[in-house]
């Protein structure tokens, strides 16, 4: 029995094109909750991260619109918010879906900071956008009175961006571990953690950044000595050429061969670049340790060597 | 060394009269930390239950003012939010205090769902207020739109009203129990927990209730068969005939005369009484078993008999 860390991207969590209703989001989860079902009937100890991406943006779109009646949470506490409101219902509905397979097992969701260094080069560049879209006279407003940096994103108005740190330590580590040799199910590191830098005083303190989820899952990977990073999306495998007539699948991949097709510029940023980037970081930590990128619907498929593209040394 | 559920108060998580801000509310939740330490510091192992009226109040505001751009979430998911938001505060600020005490003690937040009887009589009388005032006419066609249950609230406006269901089962208990077992701290039920049915094919489901968390806090006491259930208040004793001349601080109390007094009206709905119920509830469940409702102040006298009002048989 090996133990797979299991990141779930936003196809998981909610329907694109779909309005992004509870409901909407509950249907979608209890789907995905069958999958994860599948991997724990076939003999798999999983973990469960995911991203918070359009889920957060939502929340902080609530927070800045309701300003003048109640005042607008910090970026970090927004995350708090969405690790409550996407762990509830991945651990509602997994439960649900191993109880109507006789698997009594617990399933928890476990607020989750993620440690990122304050000198890191990203908070010097900050370029990942959240929240609502603002006219240039609305956006340059919150640049002078609350200091975000802002962009004009792509003609479709201004926005705020914060930086995208990398993940150094999961604070609540401890708290995995022991549930998961209690034989429990974790869903943890939602939306890539909580953000929080160590203080000169060292205590912790929340910061306005977006850790990537598919880095913070391989960082837990790596805390958990797990055998597999398993990163969950919408296509079978990862291609070089997407999208081109000469578009080629991998099925198998060396950290090598992967950077060199990062660096050919093959993968999207903000879609399979950082899923490749923690595959490749995964799989060189330590002999032995392989990471699998597969489509969500074909989990099972992907664990049996028939879908999904493996990164290993 | 006994093993104490905590229940937190509003006086622990936000200050009255100050705006509404992450920054005071972690400012509070400071403070409470401290005090919590000294608990543990006190050879005490704790586990840690709040509550959530205002802070989820403020989360279903945003909801609701933002429903033109975002959908609002129904109010389960909202509670799910709000346990996310305050626990994060609470793991952060326990954590840095215990280890500014040199002790490294892990503290987790973990979200969770206490079911309640979906055939309760709650339901037929909804009775807790909750989210924004709004004109008749914006409630009426709420009531009409949505299926809300409306009042008019004491002449400040309409409101939305939800029963308050009594909470008969906590699901993530398991988890809570593995890592107290491991030595760790909890915090949990957060506003009373995110109040979910069974349904007829055995699944749970969110409902838009308010499960009290004093009475949450009791569940989890008898759950966990702790030797005490502590609820912290702003004020060091319960009292008879509050605010008059006559008025009587308790230091010890039965749970008859508690009930006498309850009778009688001695306490109020919303304040006092819920904390008074919960408190005969624990005492009454098991020889030896004891509460105590105490200020947060004065948390370590408390236990040590100078401060607080003790409830057992």
């Amino acid at each position: 029995m090996n133990r797979i860390v299991v990141a779930l991207g936003g196809n998981a969590l909610q329907e694109a094109g779909k309005p992004a209703t509870a409901e909407v989001q509950l249907e979608v989860i209890r789907n995905t909750s069958k999958r994860l079902a599948d991997l724990i009937e076939n003999g798999h100890r999983i973990v469960i991260a995911h991203g918070n991406g359009p889920q957060v943006g939502r929340i902080v779109v609530q927070n800045e619109m309701s300003a003048h009646i109640t005042p607008a949470m910090p970026f970090d506490v927004c995350g708090a918010m969405s690790q409550g409101m996407i762990g509830y219902h991945i651990q509602q509905t997994l439960r649900d879906e191993l109880r109507s397979r006789s698997r009594n097992i617990p399933v928890t969701t476990i607020v989750t900071q993620v440690v990122v260094d304050k000198n890191d080069a990203a908070f010097n560049n900050p370029t990942k956008p959240i929240g609502p879209f603002y006219s240039k006279e609305e956006a340059e407003k919150l640049r002078d009175k609350k200091g975000y940096d802002i962009v004009e994103d792509a003609g479709r108005g201004w926005r705020r961006v914060v930086p995208s740190p990398d993940p150094k330590k999961i604070i609540e580590i401890e708290a995995v571990k022991s549930l998961i040799e209690a034989g429990q199910i974790v869903i943890t590191v939602g939306g890539g953690g909580i953000p929080v830098i160590e203080t000169e005083d060292n205590r912790l303190a929340g910061v306005a950044a977006v850790i990537d989820k598919d880095l913070a899952s391989e960082r837990l990977a790596e805390d958990l000595d797990a055998d597999m990073l398993m990163i969950l999306t919408a296509v079978d495998r990862v291609a070089i050429n997407f999208g081109k007539p000469d578009q080629k699948d991998l099925d198998i991949l060396s950290p090598e061969d992967a950077e060199k097709y990062m660096e050919e510029g093959h993968f999207a940023a903000g879609s399979m670049l950082p899923k490749v980037r923690a595959a490749v970081r995964f799989a060189r930590s330590r002999p032995g340790r392989k990471a699998i990128i597969a489509s969500l619907d074909k989990a099972v498929e992907a664990l049996r060597g028939k879908s999904g593209t493996v990164i290993k040394m």
